[in-house]
């Protein structure tokens, strides 16, 4: 089959093998896979990974348990052993024995084919189309936060980022507060948030004055978290919703990054990773999150390195690979 | 009277002007000061601060509301306006237009004589001694962790540094949890906490593996806190309990912090600072916690640099100034 490989460099191989489900793994027939920042770090060395690339994806099941065959699926990323500590106490996403697909261990979705875990999968409803279906994982992933943090349904909540995850977030967080601001530094990107009724500020004429409850810092880098420090009030939230490589390609030089401001304000920071399939299903199924205008580019997985320099580009939002035939 | 200023070095001054107490303020004749972390960071320039050091102390009222007139006492550090968003939303301790004594914008106690809010005055209990009644300040601190998080009885917690601080910290928690751990450098002052019955590590025997529920920070170094991220467990809280200036002195130079495994294990970082006088008051009364071993040197007033001085020697734990009378 076709596979986008990571082995170093990336590269498409057409003579990767078709995976082999193991017991109670589903193999599935990806349609559309979409780009996220962790696969830009990947190309960096993150995790140390080698294999295909991709996580974001939505499919058909083409092998695997009966219920499951022909259904059009999302997939849950982390595959988890079900016996750890991690496992037994409700907090599988955190199985000490993981592999996550495409990131850690386990081949992605960059390919024609993937297999994982039934367990892992979700039913697609017939109303959304592959292009909205493509979004669930990044989408459950800032349905994570009001999971984890009470929000203040009459406050005033800062995102940090105007990349696709930060898009995301505000659109979510929007909908349960009384407003969101949206920080970045592209206007192309951050018009789009507008036209979400998510208000917006360019970053250089952000002002912090300590004053939100939350924050959340969808920046990837440690000049963002810095801002981030600035713009909580005393006892406020931090939400740190992306990692960041110290001194990586978007960050700018500067001195070590202080964590002093958060004693001295006594804020709470709050890490935050993949989320739950359910609550973005069911917000796309209803409207309450429109992703499809976050989509810049397109490509075919037989231009999948192009893509990945596409999703680099500071000025794209969404990247998708057309793996298979679409639905929509 | 005499005072041990910092103006860019520290300096004792004999000629300095006794304070005139404000409205509602107290005159309070030091006893008998302790010499804390945050006063060697001002030696570096933290906060830009300049006057009279010393922020840890025990006195009488010698001037001030006739209600505390020659009342033995200890004193709260911030002191705050009553009508700021903080003051007014119940967290006084971060008022915006706050002065803090001897270490931002208000003279300290390191002199023969300090002036601050009567409301800021705790009564000491004739029970306590002068050596006891030093260590309020500090051990309130310690006594804000549990004030902001909820520690399980059943678990094991994991100090990290040995310091003043961390031997404080340890000895609350103790009383709290089935186990503390307390992790440091000096042997010499582990064995400080083995007497008190808490297990100790040296830091070079210990294998973090991600499963303590909370971790304490209060080594003061970037890589105290890159340990901290390493023992805490998936969800787990790392409670942050002191500053530190990036690449200071008590912290080896390394790669940038890279905060990447905050979101990978979605660890809850709590920022904490001063705490409940009350709750570190009735610990020492009744004897809960106890504090006098902790005590490696004293100094006279006069001597004020040198005790600065042995303080920043990572081998000794509390050094105290003597100011006036002693009572013990």
């Amino acid at each position: 089959m076709r596979a986008l490989v990571f082995d170093g460099e990336a590269h498409l191989r057409t003579d990767y093998p078709i995976p082999k489900p193991g017991t109670g793994e589903a193999l599935v027939a990806v349609h559309l896979a979409g780009v996220c920042r962790t696969d830009l770090e990947i190309l960096r060395g993150y995790m140390g990974f080698a294999g295909v690339m991709g996580h974001e994806f939505v499919g058909s099941v083409v092998e695997g348990p009966p219920a499951w065959k022909h259904k059009r699926v999302v997939g849950q990323i982390n595959c988890v052993c079900g016996r750890c500590d991690m496992c037994r106490g409700g907090l599988a996403a955190h199985c000490r024995n993981r592999t996550v697909i495409g990131i850690s261990g386990r081949d992605g979705v960059f390919a024609d084919f993937v297999a994982l875990p039934a367990a892992n999968l979700h039913a697609v409803p017939e109303t959304l189309s592959d292009e909205q279906a493509v979004f669930v994982e990044p989408l459950a992933a800032a349905f994570q936060i009001p999971r984890q943090i009470t929000i203040d349904t009459a406050a005033e909540l800062v995102v940090l980022g105007d990349g696709r995850l930060g898009q995301l977030v505000a659109r979510v967080l929007k909908n349960l507060c009384r407003r969101v601001v949206l920080v970045g530094r592209h206007p192309a990107k951050l018009l789009h948030a507008e036209k979400k009724g998510i208000q917006t500020v360019l970053a250089g004429d952000f002002r912090p004055r300590a004053e939100a409850p939350v924050v959340v810092d969808a920046t990837g880098t440690a000049s963002g978290f810095e801002l981030a420090m600035k713009a909580v009030r005393p006892r406020g939230t931090i939400v740190l919703k992306s990692t960041f490589a110290p001194g990586g390609a978007e960050d700018e030089p500067g001195p070590p990054l202080d964590l002093a401001p958060l004693v001295i304000n006594e804020v709470n920071v709050v890490g935050s990773r993949c989320g739950p399939f359910p609550d973005a299903l069911a917000a796309l199924a209803g409207g309450q999150v429109e992703v499809v205008d976050l989509i810049s580019k397109r490509f075919s997985l037989d231009s999948g390195v192009a893509a990945l320099e596409a999703a680099a580009d500071g000025e794209t939002l969404k990247v998708l690979i057309e793996v298979g035939p679409a639905r929509t």
